[in-house]
């Protein structure tokens, strides 16, 4: 299957000019900076969860922000495509070529160099090739956090994450890759370098060009390098495992911990009963925390720290207005039970229910996956009719909604009716992935949601954007694409 | 004076076009929407600091978005300018109209209404009238937190602060608007109304158009309301007035308190001697809080609660681990004395120190002001270096750099050398205003900082940014003007 929206597309290049731009590229990097090599090319072309697997005449690796601009040049000369790429972890396509092979793919990976951390300022710059996992570690060795933490930490980028605007399980309290943004170093689709590495808190001086760039997906520009914000990091960590009877119960407990601890509350996470059947049945060494079974879970973490954690008794004051918020909650019926980790090898066990959520489907035969998100106050009207409409459209297919609640996005997976086992089966329910698709999304537009809360548009929900979007963003939308990218080369066909 | 630039401004319209386009705006608005009285005009054409005063045919006040779109789209077919205008509190000139009256003047000040409060969803809606006070007010009354929080906000409105991305004394902790902005409905230059107001935490669908509009003061359109960030409305705040020996001091001890309380300081000012000099003799009812005089402050306010304001002794752990920070900080220096507010009304006085400077440097003869920033761990050699240079370029000028030092934001103002009392020495001084802030802000720019960390480009600023900013990102703010504002209709010749 192909689907090349060639009107997004530069005209394609006659032979001998795509022959000569692929020799200036190549020249322009050196024999370390390129590949063509279909051996080594093979992991730049496919996306990880196999729907995207696209062709490539050319996969280059510059090393320095000046050999990406001086390849960008090039492209922008002759009308060549370019598709940007961070560590490969994406799930929309938005960094695969597409299969006609008329785009070259630039991996950012051999950038990969923390170029400093500033802890008086609170903040550090990365190249766009320094794994999440790396900017984390960089910032714990000069005692500072890097909030930012999601599953594919240790392979996605910091490129990656910023023209994805990436998310995870901390946004509650420390917002989006957007938000952890200062300050960016880019590529632009003309090949000049934007030098806008500023660490600055405060600077209104014109348009802010760094959010265009930010979750512009490799359209509009190349992130080489971020200035991102550091925290202190938190001394007193407590994590509590909670059973509720509803979503709605989630929503109230939420702001209820968010008051009692000073807006202390990290994460916020909710698992179903089935979340933790899957999970105790399909992940090695995970139980389930409590002693009977609760319709909802939720995993919640709440941080502070300093002097804070030191406690004249055996509790921490973060501990103690957790356990007390708790109790009460116990008392209104908000919770039926819960427990608090008593070290943070309890905690660990907490957190892998909740991290091997995508591993426990997998045994469960196929499952049909949404990203979406709707205001908090909106969350538990959303999860009753989507679990309703899907189950309606497809008898016994068994909805898991999970996640971020604390954020309003919503992991609306739905795996397989029952029995396992029957390829075909399985086949003619994974078919169905676009129809549900739109039941689930009409069901989030009309309540004023998104159709991608964090993972983006890509190629996978290019349509989507066009159906749901309202026609003067988009109008607005194409408006700032071809005023920065005139001659379509920077991803094209993706987002927009 | 006046600088028309002409440039960025469509052709003029002959007088009866214009005159039957004014007809037509009248018509649309009704009797309430409108005046072309000099004497109800007067209000909306002048800045309050008196540097700009501008003319207009017509002022309207439009009291419903659909309103707005109406006058907008007639503007947009004849290509008629307008300026926007919230509550006329910018200091740069960026919601008065050229001399030359060839704008109308657009205020959003009918638009007033806080459409709604949810604090399930820690968010409310508010229409670009409403005041920032009001706003926090309507917040309050939900038991929520709406942080933003600066002089001028009983006047300044949601929708200017939003066009400006005003910040203020909670940004070190909360954020500039920019940061609060969940969702915002607008008006843009072709007249249609674009219904931005989500409310998600999460939403990646392709461009962030919000972040233009924020920031984009009016050149790009109209924000007629706004889904704000709500916040738990902290329990327990404590405040501290700090003698230090060195502006570095103050930045040492601003990671200590962010460490030793887990992140929970809100703000973070410092003051020279000369400021509590200036407050103690012209502010009434100020007084310094210590016995003997030091050569920096810092006025310090941590803020947390819920659950954990209660102790068991008469101490918060927020005031204990406060306390304990500050006596470490004496032991090693880097603190001279500090006193922490037994209560609010004391708290309140340590701020009337610190919110009366602007009106204390009056008496004081000649004020050269400056609004810039620099990456937080340079504000010390920034402070150092920009002293010396005004003093070098004017002998004797009195450097009174105060502010927000936990965002790198520095309001570095100048009064003039004594002796005071001479109109002509005074004049002789203000005169000066455009070289020293060449210099001021040639050193600025070299640090990496900002020219305009706070109050915006507007007119007043627009060389400099032509001056400091890269070729690249100009281009790049061009290309996005003529984008979005083809005609050039949307508050022509600000900012860009």
């Amino acid at each position: 299957m192909s689907a090349l929206p060639a009107a997004a597309f530069p005209p394609p290049l006659p032979a001998a000019a795509l022959a000569g731009a692929l020799d200036r590229i190549k020249a322009a990097l050196g024999p370390k900076g390129w590949t063509d090599d279909p051996d080594r090319t093979g992991p730049y072309l496919a996306e990880q969860r196999g729907r995207f697997k696209g062709r490539s005449p050319l996969v280059v690796m510059p090393a320095a922000t000046e050999e990406v601009a001086k390849v960008v040049a090039i492209c922008a000369e002759v009308g060549l495509p370019i598709v940007p790429q961070g560590g490969n972890t994406g799930l929309v396509g938005g960094s695969i070529p597409f299969e006609e092979g008329r785009e070259i793919l630039m991996s950012l990976k051999r950038m990969n160099r923390v170029r400093e951390v500033d802890p008086g300022n609170h903040a550090m710059t990365c190249e766009a090739g320094v794994t999440i996992l790396e900017a984390q570690q960089a910032a714990e060795r000069a005692d500072r956090l890097f909030p930012l933490s999601y599953g594919s930490e240790g392979t996605a980028t910091v490129g990656g994450g910023v023209s994805a605007n990436s998310g995870g399980i901390a946004v509650l309290r420390y917002g989006n890759m957007r938000d952890l943004v200062l300050g960016l170093e880019a590529v632009l689709p003309d090949g000049r370098i934007w030098n806008g590495l500023s660490g600055l808190r405060k600077d209104n001086t014109g348009y802010d060009l760094k959010h265009l760039l930010i979750g512009g997906e490799g359209t509009l520009g190349i992130v080489t390098a971020a200035c991102l914000k550091l925290y202190p990091r938190p001394r007193d960590v407590q994590t509590a495992y909670v059973a509720i009877p509803s979503v709605a119960a989630a929503v109230e407990l939420l702001g209820r911990l968010r008051a009692a601890s000073g807006d202390l509350v990290t994460s916020f996470e909710i698992l179903p009963r089935l979340g933790i059947e899957f999970a105790t049945r399909h992940i090695a060494g995970t139980r389930d925390p409590l002693g009977q079974p609760y319709p909802w879970y939720v995993l919640t973490e709440l941080s502070g720290g300093g002097a804070m954690a030191k406690s004249s008794g055996a509790e921490t004051p973060l501990r103690a207005a957790l356990e007390e918020a708790l109790g009460q909650a116990m008392e209104d019926a908000i919770a039926l039970d819960a427990t608090v980790a008593q070290s943070g090898e309890q905690a660990a066990q907490f957190w892998r229910i909740r991290e091997g959520m995508f591993e426990a489907q997998l045994p469960e035969g196929g499952s049909i996956k949404h990203d979406v998100s709707v205001p908090i106050s909106k969350v538990a009207a959303f999860i009753a009719t989507a679990s309703d409409a899907v189950v309606n459209l497809v008898p016994g297919c068994r909805p898991l909604p999970f996640g971020h609640v604390g954020d309003g996005n919503i992991h609306f997976n739905v795996s397989q009716p029952l029995p396992l086992g029957d390829k075909a089966a399985t086949a003619a329910f994974m078919a169905r992935w676009d129809e549900m698709g739109r039941v689930v999304h009409d069901i989030v537009h009309a309540m004023g949601g998104s159709i991608s809360a964090e993972h983006g548009i890509g190629r996978f929900k290019r349509a989507d954007l066009a159906r749901y979007e309202p026609a003067v963003a988009l109008d607005a939308m194409r408006a700032v694409k071809r005023a920065l990218d005139p001659k379509g080369i920077m991803n094209p066909g993706k987002v927009i």
